[in-house]
């Protein structure tokens, strides 16, 4: 391997914005007027790492782009089972199924757990796919409410929310949008409730690369054996690796009736669905080499984040927690008396800088009021985003 | 653009075995024995084309893999809306959905099209996505029988099978597995079938590249505006660009309500599906730059397909008809007193040759007796199979 020729930095000389308005959608670069700055969709503004980039030019130079194999190439489940391993969770290769997307997995995982008339239980604000996947499968969902300021659980509603017909819990860890990283006690408590009740747990990790203040990450499989065997674990590569449009991701689940179940759900038996051969060779390359840049992407994040929720905090009826995960923040937002879209509308229209609003279809109820930044971007980014939006507080007051 | 370096051959020389072995999955190169000749998925044995590895090698290094537009690349659904226009069908990007391969397109289309309760018209033989994905929207399946040898239409037959629960006819031209190029005339007498009793057409063409006999292709679509307005035209970039473990195909539909249902099922709207950013670069590098290399290639099939199928009729007990369409061969063998799936198996331990017998799940009750052998390869690997099977064939006399 040479030696990685673009330096670990994350700042603006690294961001293309002209190769992001052709090719960053999902109410991002390209989707947005030239003059504004999207702070939505959590995905990053730098290109991806090297090593990831050189793994798939070299693939697609020998040229063989045929069928993969329906789990996902064995070398790459390899790697997640090491990548795994590393949160403490045991897992042998013919458990994972890789899929076109951490999306793609909670939606098979969803599918083969839940039926018409069962209910599952999550949060409340969560992010939509949680309840959405959950509905595809025709179950009724309940929402347990959690700080939307601090992330914390009420695990006395929780459990009375759990009925015969509840078949599963939902949880996002770290949590989007709260940045919430669960606690170990919580995970337990969570746990239990789910032997008690002979729940599956269903586990969307996608953020647990990003790490940004001091509790650690926990996989909830990792808690025990019987906890494992009864947890469905989800993760990607579209957060810490930008891989997004490269729709892949995986879920590892030990119970043997369940996995087939999902394996046959997800459509990678009759060739409707899977992930690329060049989205498996990427995620392949950020597993094995991809490991010293995510985490100097990370430590950018860890002073990027923080700072970002002080300088929005200073705006005048603005109350941003700092999150301890994602790159996302959540911060209140009582000024200009307006509802959470009105006000999103407004800070794009007069500030130009887009954030997607604490809307009820994206997060909950209990996210109105707020709104969702995401900031994997520069400092100078942010720095002209907080510019516009403080300019903007100051003709309202 | 730099001229191509790779010669337009499509001999032993343009085949890397020690690739394949390590790329090509779904019963092929990868999962055989290692002194195996595999005939089995249709694929290529070639590596994809230079400018397609060319696109695809610049644009990974741009380092850009965010999220894809909801329907696909605008660039991409202008190409292939210039494309169909090459067959004779109008159609404007916002009435293209590109997904995550041709096969993902034809669940999305059935889906949209059939429910529960309702009954979809196909043949027998064809592909088993056909009745399969018809079956997963929950409709019952009528098959038409086609002469295994020619392919030909009992048109009394097919009428028989419509009922006022019939809601889609499902065709596949050219037509796997006989590789029969579907003549205009069998076209407009479906097509007014369709009308007379208000059916949407589905109509799989992921094989219309592959064009080796007299017949030319036709699409139902492009022959009249009415048609149009009722065809869902499905194609993708597997079967003459070598594309499949890139996963991508998409689907024209005129009709918006329909378009728009699709769109709703698929799951590009909620992020669990969709086209990876690479695979719409490689299919539009394959529209825009692949026509040479591709004209290049179905060159080589026109002299090889037909070769082969003489050559295996020489086989006592075999008739093999020459297809006109795609690069799959489908003899009848009545030799060795086996059922056709023992006879593949017979096949592959005696003489080291893998085919795909033609089994009720794959093809329907009428493919019994036959064996479909895929030949996208260089005239040298299939002598060698031919010899292995010449010799079995010496052994048993």
């Amino acid at each position: 391997m040479a030696p990685p020729t673009r330096p670990f930095i994350f700042d603006d000389t690294q961001i293309d914005r002209s190769q992001l308005r052709k090719t960053a959608f999902n109410l991002r670069w390209a989707t947005v007027e030239e003059d504004v700055i999207p702070l939505t969709a959590g995905e990053m503004d730098f290109p991806i790492a090297e090593p990831v980039s050189e793994a798939i030019q070299r693939h697609a130079r020998e040229g063989y782009l045929g069928y993969c194999p329906k789990l996902g190439f064995e070398t790459l489940r390899e790697a997640i089972c090491e990548d795994l391993s590393n949160r403490s969770i045991s897992a042998s290769p013919d458990r994972i199924l890789v899929l076109d997307g951490a999306a793609a997995a909670l939606k098979a995982a969803c599918r083969a757990i839940l039926n018409p008339g069962d209910e599952a239980v999550t949060f409340d604000p969560v992010d939509f796919l949680l309840p959405h996947c959950s509905e595809l499968a025709g179950a009724k969902v309940l929402r347990c409410p959690v700080s939307p300021i601090d992330g914390s659980i009420n695990f006395e509603a929780l459990e009375s929310l759990i009925s015969s017909k509840t078949k599963a819990l939902l949880i996002c860890n770290p949590h989007n949008p709260t940045g919430r990283v669960l606690r170990k006690e919580e995970l337990s408590a969570m746990a239990n409730l789910a032997e008690k009740h002979n729940l599956t747990i269903i586990s969307d990790e996608v953020w647990s690369e990003i790490i940004i203040g001091t509790i650690p990450m926990t996989s909830i499989a990792s808690l025990s054996d019987e906890i494992r065997k009864r947890t469905i674990t989800i993760s990607g590569f579209s957060k810490s690796d930008g891989l997004s449009g490269m729709r892949v991701g995986y879920l590892h689940c030990e119970n043997e009736t369940i996995f087939n179940k999902i394996v046959d759900f997800s459509g990678v038996l009759d060739t409707t669905s899977g992930a690329t051969a060049l989205s498996q060779v990427a995620a392949e390359a950020a597993l094995k080499e991809g490991g010293p840049w995510r985490s100097s992407f990370v430590e950018h994040l860890k002073s990027l984040v923080p700072y970002t929720a002080d300088q929005l905090s200073q705006l005048a009826g603005v109350d941003c927690p700092k999150p301890e995960g994602t790159f996302l923040l959540f911060p209140s937002v009582s000024a200009f008396d307006m509802d959470c879209e009105s006000l999103a509308e407004f800070i794009l229209t007069e500030a130009r800088v887009a954030v997607v609003p604490g809307a009820e279809r994206w997060f909950g109820s209990r996210a109105k009021g707020h709104l969702r930044l995401s900031v994997a971007t520069s400092r100078s980014v942010v720095d002209a985003a907080l510019e516009r939006l403080s300019a903007l507080w100051g003709q309202q007051s």
